[in-house]
């Protein structure tokens, strides 16, 4: 394909808010190549493909981006055991770099100089979206409708969307009368927006699409084991039936199954948008939350204590770049790195019971587990002397002695001066 | 009482091993007053008075700490977040600086230039007792018998402790025959040790005291609203009946009450003990945990952004000190005068759902909230302009097409020099 | 003063590009009230004032800020050993949010929905200036002129200044002509831009306006004592010759002069600005740098080792807030709480010999000294026992050795597979 | 060699203390073997071994260890800018493991299961010499004679060393009688204790023997330039002379012998020490001060700004790692691992100025510079747009707006309930 200087590559999702935009940018006289990813969303992509050339696209690509998901950013982040603020697996967040890579490579061989999102202008995801473009190809312009002046005088509101999908012909999708709204993706989907927005008001069970609830989950409890190397989940076996999943898909995929048959990975809360603004979202991340449950358990008995004490101070900013959208940065490579190099040793088996919206750890084992009971008494000789600790603790408070005999002074120095 | 050189304040429990050092200490000629603390733990402590007595003791102090317990340790930790190594709730640490201050405070008057401890030299309990001690009280001295050569020497296992407890007509209580150790108080029962030693090995049910198995609890969930003032739980109210209870002790029990009847606060983990070696443990923490989760969400609609990095910085810190046993320090004092801070506007009211080993956010609202939907409209003019999002993501993109620049010329650098 | 919707308050500094901007707002139908603080730099406020009205300025405040900029924001900054990336004291960014919130006071008073300043698009000021201004006033609307299109498309260059001005009768101050830009207070003067863009290029001596140039200045050291309270200096003696001062502004003053005479304070440095670009900057800071040398050693006697580790973390995120234009912020609020906190017990003397470019600490004494020789021997029954050492060790060790048999058994193991 | 039960390797150092205990162990019926680091101290290494042999040692190893000291120890400590406390270039920390390590090598290899020191109970040395011992032979036996009832009994002062020395026909070395202590290698000389004690003495010109007297210093600066490749010096070039350095070993010694000329490096300081207590030192750093003025500036110009903060976050722990006698240690492991990712492009030349007592940056270029005048303005199309700052600065403020929001309506609140 040759170079074009009006062609734009669009992250195109099948719903009503791309299709407009992949209309409007035919009408302003763009070429437009859509872009679908297959990230793991419920998506029927033929159709969606059919719609996109129906609305003008030149060309369609619809890219199964799942494995890469998988292996590149969802274990790479859960070696970090990233949390955003304590409490998000950052589903969205995770998929939106993979998104955007596969777009401006899509981009560079179609030699278009433009690349398009649908994301709003209040949200994390056009940073996530257009600090990735720009990360990758600074010299990329980006075309964001929701912060196009012409675009925005438009299209004021859902009725203007509305309205314009049916002058062209654009088939209205059934979830776009949903009165919130939603991302979805391997990891979890999202419900945001609308009528959650206000962050009294209780989610029905009808807003869950992932997990059953826990409520009407399996009165069993089902009993796992999860293998991980380097920090790496390799091996999910189902301790009730024997099913032994190890490719990195295929067992991701299986974790989610699991997770939401026993309503696992439900979370409400109020979060910090990188651009200022607090948020309430619910989530639903299954196999996400049994696997983040199974790695720190395994780094409990295999990682070091004072690694680990400095490996959390990074990964809560981790989590952060994550989040804010700094995937390709330099400060993320730096990250990275020390993660990896934290779970080199990072293996063996974590055994755990999911339970109606509960997933709890029951045991674990390690080949090279700092826990060894042996270790203390016969590798190193002599062990552990008890008679020690006496020493370890007088030295210890040393420091706090010193600090209460100065409170001391100053409370019998101020008396006296009081005379 | 006149100071005797010989007397010693014993924290004793009336468990076999204080038992042993009680008539230990008595038949080494110490003139010894036992302490007992009841910070909530299930005990008889008219009978564990008597027997104090019947070993000897020249007199016993029987101190409810229940309410200090709650008001100066408990709550302060939570409304730090305080999890130990991002799991632990740290109920058997936050009971030990009480207990040695109430005994130091016993030594002063007691005129006693001694105090004792029945914890062992491998733990951290010697460690939060001894450095409380000392940095109370720099003159203190402390008889630790399981650091004592010729105590150990005498007791080289549990079989030597029994022959004499029989010896010396010492009743030995039931859970002596337990093949674990536990530590019980109003935020948690902990088991560990013996058995449990094995991190593979899954805990049966007989071990769990404090809390319903999730799969017997009840089959219809509670829903309960806590509220919050400056950080601080202010009132519990069950949404199902209508009960509320606003004492800092009673509203703290009554959660205790709630979470042990739906299964909640379970926790098997194996953590890093100050002395250096790894330890597997079993904790129960029913009201602990509810507390915890529906704090961390209020603090998520009312505490601003970067105060909260910050804070949880210091947070991950003011865990490990607890742990460590250095609540009683400079750095504790810098670090909870931070956390007092950052509370300041940390009110409103959370609802939760307790079901079957779960607590879940269901909502919340917040006079301070930071979330204010009305906010961006109205009362500040102008609001949010999504096209501000363009300039903010361009600026922010600058250093990582930098960075990008970089790269390529040094990528081209080599490619030419390979020439 | 009635309110005007015309009205605007400018911050104006006598220099080019401020009055270009006061008569250009004056032409584009603005009514413009000039603000002048004084925050010590050398300037002919009377000159300054007239210049404005004769711009047509409508009124004209100048404001003597110098002592509030010495104890509002040098004496906090210095608390907390503020120096952004490592080395610079952030002269500049202490004097910013101190202008900007007379600025905003003054424009309360006159009733101006307007304030506007002459900082560039490309730096840190204007993000200092503006992000005061809305923290200080979410209401308030910001004319900054470098960033407003009719004004850009007017003023493409210096020339076009120069141009305005000639026509305008705009006086041309001298340092107009310099070849770089420059920023002057109390603390320091910057010099940046310019020729000295090119960060390979040593500053020639002229450049130099607020130093000696070291190698000409005294040949003898002079001696001075500071004496700290809380963390803030309260008193500055001349050891050599008995001169003693005591008011803030008067003793921050003379270490100026002192250090200006030594030659002391200069600095070379590329440093990251906010916008995500590197700038070179070259600083004079002779009081600053003395002061900053006096207080890190008076904390080095008097501050427990645990607190300073923990107020070094905030130190540096206190440092980057203030350089990025945070002061009006809460998360300021909450390590300024924590700051003040950290200085509760930072008193006492330090000596100093000041020669040629450098200061160097010669003593110093404390009231609250931890570090007391008699402590450990005498306040304390029993001192330092050199044998607790040795469990010390060992204890500390046990990680270690863990980790070794770890490595070891790991070793072993890959020899005995590799057969 | 065989193994001999009885066997020690002495770190032994020439003086009287080590010779002292090198004759005690003997007359205790040790073999003892003396191992002498040359860590480029002032020592005469032929004399030394000598009077080991005198003192009855079996045998005498000595290494010279200097450019190791250099490569493995100096150079990636300053490639972290390795200050402890803010201040000091951890001189005597850098050459304990190095010697540790040398000397379990040697007791490996001789069949020792033995090794000694002289340090004594109440420093740092002793933790560095021990935790490195046990961490590379969990295996290893230590004899540290100050810690030692039956050593301490006998030598309780200097008189009895002294006596003893007499004795044995010990000669006694002209520094045992500085009414001080020193410790040597080539990256630093320290002198405390004894008269330095007193934190208020300023000491006298005579104590410094590595440097200069600044005011006796030449009177003409001289220039020079460092060039570094992924972080570490790999040239040294004098500006004035044009003599230039390229070897490791070699050019430190030449940095040591610009730095002693002028006077550079001296350091006072009050430090707070591993066991608890503060510690007055007085430190010589000639070269080093230099090679880290330098480095420093470097990565000003070479470093992402976010990779420097997070790499600013472990530098302090690393210089808390390293004074505390950590080096082997899987947290050591970790960062350093993560301070190699951070100087993969700190590449460049910084020009400095050497003058009585200071040393200035005078200029600096990079290869991999970020700071690049062409980088905003050629290859990244379009440069910097000075109206994206409105949006940045705008989105950065909505925060800070919001808070002043929430403190104006609680204000108001307040008002209003006060009625």
């Amino acid at each position: 394909m040759t170079t074009s200087k009006d062609r734009v590559v669009l992250a195109y999702s099948g719903g009503l808010d791309t299709s407009v935009i992949l209309k409007w940018l035919v009408l302003e006289g763009y070429e437009v190549v859509a872009f679908l990813a297959d990230v793991g969303q419920k998506e029927d992509f033929a159709q969606a493909r059919d719609k996109a050339l129906a609305l003008g696209a030149s060309g369609v690509h619809v890219v199964d981006c799942r494995r890469e998901l998988v292996t590149d950013f969802i274990f790479p982040a859960f070696k970090a055991n990233a949390l955003y603020e304590g409490r998000y697996l950052l589903g969205t967040a995770l998929a939106r770099p993979l998104i955007a890579r596969k777009q401006i490579e899509i981009a560079a061989r179609a030699g278009a100089p433009y690349v398009a999102h649908g994301a709003t202008g209040k949200g994390n995801d056009q940073v996530r979206f257009e600090l990735s473009y720009y990360a990758l190809n600074p010299r990329i312009k980006v075309i964001a409708p929701w912060k196009v002046r012409r675009f925005l005088d438009r299209f004021q509101g859902r009725p203007d969307l509305l309205r314009f999908a049916e002058e062209h012909g654009i088939p209205v999708p059934a979830t776009a009368a949903k009165p919130y709204s939603e991302d979805d993706n391997l990891l979890h989907i999202s419900h945001e927006a609308g009528i959650l927005e206000d962050p009294a008001l209780e989610p029905g069970e009808e807003i869950f699409s992932r997990t059953t609830d826990p409520e009407r989950a399996p009165d069993r409890p089902e009993r796992i084991a999860i293998g991980f190397k380097d920090g790496i989940p390799i091996r999910v076996e189902n301790l009730d039936d024997g099913r032994v999943e190890q490719d990195p898909l295929v067992l991701f995929l299986y974790l989610n199954e699991l997770g939401s048959k026993h309503g696992i990975g439900r979370l409400d809360m109020v979060e910090n948008r990188f651009v200022g603004i607090k948020s309430r979202g619910i989530y639903e991340t299954p196999g996400g939350t049994i696997l983040h449950v199974a790695h720190q358990d395994i780094e409990g008995i295999a990682m070091d204590r004072e690694v680990m004490r400095l490996r959390n101070m990074l990964a809560s900013k981790l989590s952060e770049l994550i989040y804010n959208g700094f995937w390709f940065s330099p400060e993320m490579e730096f990250l990275m790195s020390a993660i990896d190099k934290s779970q080199e040793v990072i293996d063996g088996t974590v055994r755990l019971k999911l339970y109606r919206g509960s997933v709890r750890v029951t045991g674990r084992e390690s080949p090279s587990s700092l826990y060894d009971r042996r270790l203390s008494s016969m590798d190193i000789e002599g062990g552990f002397n008890q008679q020690d600790s006496e020493g370890f603790i007088k030295i210890h408070a040393i420091r706090l002695m010193a600090h209460r005999a100065i409170i001391e002074r100053s409370r019998n120095g101020r008396t006296s001066s009081g005379r």
